[in-house]
């Protein structure tokens, strides 16, 4: 295998094309993109990581471009990873929203990578995760994770993010009832955006009085927010807002405990991928699962026993007694 | 452990109390749910089973409940699977959905049942496919799983139907590109509720010019219908349509295939959600996970050498050379 030291140095550097070489090292699985993410992980952690989420036609893609270009004025290095887990299918971003960023396609400050699902459990989340170290080692320094819509994946998605912002459009209607659920839970901004339409007034006091009655989530602490994207206005104070929620969360000793809590997801993560990778080339030929397969459809064998039967082959070892790294001893 | 023999035969005999706690047993991963499942798998894969997804507001609930009332007039028990992946953070169906199934709540049988994701990878579907069979042996000879929204999540369950129904609602308007990536791949049939309100024509229009335009998938020959489940105008037309989508695929060589795909995909998620069990109780301790949670926070280690290394703990058995079941040897 060639070294990918030199690749790493040019993307220490900043270069773009170093980037988005690395990047498809990683997306191929290739043990070189594993090797790099390996040489710059002591070199991430720095950028600030936002999630973007809310319903389709909320305004997430213009209202992204207008932050970009508030960070651009600051001369930060902005990633957008705009992620797309509704086109496991199609298999490619939506045009639409993607034209609405166009104003800063061709400026070199400015990287912007899609990224769609293809249907793997947990792989968003991971992939995205590594896009984000690329970037931050890059010198990225504001780092925007934009989703399509509002599903499980969406939710796992931003929560790789420091900050998370919820957009939302006005004359939702009911249907506020049924996107709650899930996105409000993880918000530490919500914004209003195309608030100069009918019912932004309306949305942001039923906001609020529904984050009054949530008890124990701190989001009765979150900003609301009110923006016209298309205008420019109301993204100073968004600006704002976003720097002081980044100062809140660094200040409190919470953002080292939720450091760690996505450090132990991380390498749970890849641990149950590569275990699964590398038990099924070792102990389950292709044959045999189609064998299985034939077997289980006809109902001749039950899936249960079927894979109980083939966990039979594998032998786990006892956990080392080793010294934690802190060094204390159990 | 207590047999699960008499529960089972409970169960066979369409006791909806033996239902309810074999479903309990199941959720709670118990030994005995387990049982179960291999108990009753022989007598499984009778069932028609409808998948329902569309975006919120489309008035999914409704239409399902008057289908339920057509085949309760036909003398057929059905089953109702309401999954909501939104709910992973407050853990709860929605209120308002489940409302306006009421009119079937007294029914001895109908069996509704509501699902959360709670955030597992893959949860959904495998707990999804479980209920079914369960339903399944309970005589449910009709079982609807029906999605809150439309993410990835939605899709995933929604493909362990026979046929899946696609269902919008007109007025959609550029939003129609957001929904179409990842959803209209997998319709059988398209309804277009709500069909009084204004734009169901130009939706249907829309819809049609959109899946003439799609090349390999078929999609080209679903049906696209229109219904007001309010009124109970086009049900049965969508009943027609859903007993014609039945036989044709019963027909086609494909729906074999199907059952071995589908076998296939739930035994090795089976075996790969075993598996990470497996290893985390042998050979991860609680406290070494949080040692490399520590380490990876503070960038002292990377994550992919930290699951490297746990994984060089896991020993693989070569695959037995089996007769394959059919008797033929390799």
């Amino acid at each position: 295998m060639a070294s990918v030291q030199p690749l790493v140095r040019q993307l220490f550097s900043g270069d773009p094309r170093a980037l988005a070489r690395s990047i498809s090292l990683v997306e191929e699985e290739s043990t070189q993109g594993r090797a790099i993410l390996k040489a710059i992980y002591p070199r991430t952690g720095r950028a600030l990581v936002l999630g973007i989420t809310g319903p389709p036609g909320a305004g997430k893609s213009s209202l992204v471009s207008r932050m970009v270009g508030g960070w651009r004025k600051r001369g930060e290095k902005v990633g957008i990873i705009a992620v797309d887990p509704s086109s496991a299918f199609s298999g490619g971003a939506i045009l639409g929203d993607r034209i609405r960023m166009q104003e800063h396609c061709l400026d070199p400050g400015v990287f912007i990578r899609s990224m769609a699902t293809r249907g793997h459990f947990g792989g968003v989340s991971r992939a995205c995760r590594d896009v984000v170290d690329l970037l931050d080692a890059g010198g990225y320094r504001v780092i925007f994770i934009e989703t399509v819509g509002v599903g499980q994946d969406e939710v796992e998605v931003v929560q790789i993010a420091d900050l998370v912002l919820v957009v939302l459009p006005p004359g939702l209607g009911d249907d506020i009832q049924t996107i709650k659920a899930g996105i409000l839970e993880i918000a530490d901004l919500f914004v209003i955006n195309k608030a100069d339409r009918e019912g932004a007034d309306r949305l942001a006091s039923e906001l609020s009085a529904m984050l009054a009655l949530s008890p124990d989530h701190g989001m009765a602490k979150s900003p609301i927010l009110k923006t016209v994207a298309t205008t420019g206005q109301g993204i100073p104070e968004l600006m704002q807002a976003v720097d002081q929620g980044r100062r809140q969360k660094g200040r409190t000793a919470s953002r080292e405990e939720r450091e760690k809590e996505r450090s132990r997801e991380r390498f749970l993560e890849l641990f149950r991928e590569g275990l699964y990778r590398r038990a099924r080339e070792a102990c389950l030929a292709r044959d045999e699962v189609e064998a299985i397969a034939e077997d289980l459809a006809t109902r001749r064998r039950d899936p249960y026993s079927a894979a109980e039967e083939v966990l039979g082959r594998v032998r786990f070892a006892e956990p080392r007694r080793r010294v934690p790294s802190n060094g204390r001893r159990r």
